[in-house]
């Protein structure tokens, strides 16, 4: 491909609107552009990165034994009301009326159309086990798209779904499927981790996520390297700690005037955060639920919701905390509590002596308040925030935390969907079960993001050989240098000749724009055809490293191309 | 692939709802199944084929220069109020509102898009010409979805779009395009034609159809063997007839009680139908028009849309006959017309002598009615249809006239789209100017159906080679045969070895059942393994011929490898 006519125009200005180095990069560089709110153009440099990925992820699933088909985009809401996920689902669906008036979305997930395809054609437990996957455009109308193609509305997803006769053949598709993606994210290049996670809507009974490390990321990870236990930091279980040993001091009532946060009241006390008890009010479903935690602690609102069992959950404003506690924020806690409050417990607090506790009096503390003396234990639950150093569930040592990308999602979902839409089929003996399902997905697109992510510098982007747009660029440093031009031609057809994906900057700009765009576009391998061809040779220059090496004009493409094959193994 | 484990099931049943022969076998022999009016899912062995046109299609696209790239399917309001599509696109369009209220579309043709896109990255003409495609699903909301993936409202589409500095430089483009097209229906075996068409909806100032010749088609073409032209009935010019050289009779009212269709009245009078002047009565925005033509031609009511301007006409009820001309339906005609109705002469009356006509007098009709004499020409136009034997309007020669399935349509677009959304550019003076726009689409899962149209018989599909979603079936005619499993099983395992896509029926069925199926889902070419196994024998057969071949066992695969490599060629 010749640069001059390529359509790849990469930005002066740096896009103001985007975060995440990702979102910056494929914008500046021209892979993608903004049509709307999370949703973007792919361009054709990106349509080659992405086409790329799809074909890892596709050759991955085909070897897997899925097949591949497709389903569409507009799901009639009947379907959707089957397992009630029409109602549940929520604002994120987007819904439209056909011209009769027939109710569709589009569809942000398959489960409903792949059920109703599959009780329309297995009947009999022979035409299991089957594992079919599509790759196809989804949407999600999501309440703050952001991160470019991290979280878009419309977007690229692989979604698979398998159905099995009973657990253990279905567990034995989810570890098929488990096999395959870790080959995908291997084969991409990518920093993944697999790591336990909450079903959240789609529901079932197990599940697991695939998560790229990256600063810009929405889930957070803790993992342990002495076990290898790896969870999404939501579902950690965090127990009661031992309890301290230290002796009781007699409680204290201590003015503490406008001391509200947990570090003001830490520097006025001389305390440790540990040693304070933060009391934050919750209105659930409507009703006041306090909930204590131990002051250097976060409180970790999925793990609540769980604890709840609604998502229906908010803070306090400041006139209810008024209202239901006659104080102020900051100065919350379980003395002088009105009846009919639920209270409950963070494990963190369990054992902790001599601790500070507020009154709902504003303006007071108590100090040295304990358990058993001055107040007594009531429910505790597990709602806090997992944190570098917490011990590993599995065998106690202290854990990782990182933040990543959630690139992939699989779910064992049993029985979620196939009973309430009645995919039943006749086993061996003739009895009618519900199919026993799973479903896997991928985001396509977002794993462009990720890729970017983990793959840059400050110029730009370093795209790894197996996914690069292209995977040589030549550069012909002065295009009036008849010389120059004649030697950069002969390099880009041997390159074309020998299979290399090659693109030549053959544009009338500058050697300085030339070099500034091939760092930001970010091809692995470049050929340099400048003043040293005076000498025979031309350079040779690997992104990822920053290496470089003179070689005489007729090795250098045959150097290129070995190290291609190699970076492809 | 073992057909054992793949999911594909053909049924038993004739699907009753399909009228078109493919329609009905693609669903059939499970390569297609409905979730909706017009919304199909694509089953594993229909994306095999979907796939392979898909590949076709991108191949030569690349191979003309075009680049490819994915735009969104949402599409917002506002660039459609730009050009005023999003008011004129009518019914046709699906559109929503996102959760914030914002409406979008879901994209039933990307110009809009396009042209955005291009706007806002092109500024100068050395960035031109450019030639942008993608492989996308689209949608239209289309009154009467019908025949499967012919009419459909949600389908695949390969649409291209091409940008030039001037008229002469997109006639180029749209060349170009041309050559892929041709190229792209060769290799996809597809008997097209190339015809001249209306610009329609999308707008501009040339179009070509490419229509592959099927029974169930919504276009006609008029072609002319002996000059080459051909172009959709639509837009074929009927000019005036020489006049007849008849001596002129005198007029007379004659009786003709409830005498009212041609057929009828040239019975009943024993004339030909060429001898009637036919009258039908139109409402046009409103208003009463009268269009006049000879009795033994139809209307063509796209040729009367051009006449008359508006799309807004429909025929009058028969109470609207009544008030207006005092006469039924059959009786209408030019005599005591009533002022302020227009009327309309097809060129089909131009000097018919001694007519039939009508006299807005129930039950009775004129004879001998001559121009001139009897009455006077009025505004003669080109509203008849096409039919076999009309001359060919370039060389007068007989038309041949045919119904077929648009599959491409290419426009010279013009600045249709650039003068109202501002795409200009900075030419080589300086001077702004407008882009010079063409588009060119393909139905890629409306091909799937004309492939079919145009290879089956009355036992299933006849897969040509090239886009067979698999090469070569293997059949054991029994499966309790240990032999005849394990020579399948060896010829099986030699033909993946050997890069030929094969499917292998080990389906636990009888012989009847295996070749009624392998008949219906059409693979090009069987191995039939079956008693001749004993003589060292196993059985060829092309499903396109019905030709069959017993070859030694050892000799089969490579001698159906040789005829696949020729039919791909």
């Amino acid at each position: 491909m010749r640069w001059s006519r390529y359509f790849l125009y990469t930005l002066k200005e740096e896009p103001a609107e985007a975060e995440a180095p990702s979102h910056r990069l494929l914008l500046k560089a021209g892979f993608i552009k903004q049509v709307s709110a999370g949703i973007y153009e792919i361009l054709p440099a990106g349509w080659r990165v992405l086409r790329k990925i799809e074909n890892v992820v596709r050759k991955e699933m085909d070897r897997s034994g899925a097949q591949e088909l497709l389903l569409t985009v507009l799901n009639p809401a009947e379907l959707w009301k089957e397992t009630g996920r029409w109602e549940t689902y929520g604002n994120e669906l987007f819904r439209l009326k056909d011209r009769n008036g027939r109710e569709y979305c589009l569809g942000p997930t398959h489960e409903e159309e792949i059920t109703d395809l599959v009780r329309r054609t297995i009947h009999s437990y022979r035409q299991l086990p089957v594992i079919l996957y599509q790759i196809q455009v989804k949407f999600r109308d999501e309440k703050r798209p952001r991160f470019g193609l991290i979280r878009g509305r419309e977007f690229i997803m692989k979604d698979a779904y398998s159905f099995d006769t009973d657990e253990m053949s279905a567990m034995v598709s989810y570890e098929t499927m488990k096999f395959a993606y870790d080959r995908i994210f291997r084969k991409l290049r990518l920093n993944v981790i697999m790591a336990e996670a909450s079903v959240g809507q789609i529901g079932g009974k197990q599940s697991h996520e695939f998560i790229a490390f990256t600063d810009y990321g929405e889930a957070k990870v803790g993992y342990c390297e002495n076990c290898g236990y790896a969870a999404n930091a939501e579902i950690i279980p965090l127990s009661k700690p031992e309890p301290g040993e230290e002796e009781e001091e007699p409680l204290e009532k201590v003015h503490t005037p406008n001391v509200r946060t947990i570090e003001e009241l830490a520097n006025f006390l001389k305390v440790s955060p540990a040693k304070i008890m933060k009391a934050v009010l919750y209105i659930v479903d409507g009703k006041p639920v306090l909930v204590l935690i131990r002051g250097d602690r976060e409180i970790d609102e999925n793990k609540l919701e769980i604890v709840l069992g609604t998502e229906n959950f908010r803070l306090a404003e400041d006139e209810e905390v008024k209202k239901l506690l006659g104080t102020e924020k900051g100065f919350i806690g379980i003395f002088n509590l009105p009846e009919g409050i639920r209270v409950l417990w963070d494990n963190s607090l369990y054992g902790v002596k001599n601790m500070v506790v507020a009154l709902n009096e504003p303006d007071y503390h108590y100090v040295n308040a304990n358990s058993g003396r001055d107040y007594e234990y009531g429910e505790f639950v597990d709602v806090a925030q997992v944190r570098e150093g917490d011990p590993c569930p599995k065998c106690g040592n202290p854990l990782k935390v990182r933040t990543g990308l959630e690139l992939g999602h699989i779910f064992l979902l049993g029985t979620r969907y196939s009973e309430p839409m009645k995919a039943y089929f006749a086993d061996r003996d003739g009895s009618e079960k519900p199919i026993i399902m799973g479903c896997y997905g991928i985001g396509i697109s977002r794993i462009m993001s990720a890729i970017v992510e983990q793959y840059h510098d400050d110029k730009g982007i370093k795209w790894p050989t197996p996914v690069a747009p292209f995977e040589l660029e030549i550069i012909c440093l002065n295009m009036s240098d008849q010389e120059l031009v004649r030697v950069a031609e002969k390099l880009y057809i041997e390159a074309e000749e020998k299979g290399i994906e090659v693109i030549y900057d053959d544009r009338e700009e500058s050697a300085g724009f030339k070099f500034a765009d091939a760092d930001l576009v970010g091809f692995p391998y470049r050929i340099v055809v400048g003043k040293k061809v005076k000498e025979g040779k031309v350079e040779i220059q690997k992104r990822a490293t920053g290496e470089r090496w003179d070689v005489p004009i007729e090795e250098a493409v045959n150097k290129v191309k070995v190290m291609i094959e190699e970076d492809k193994k």
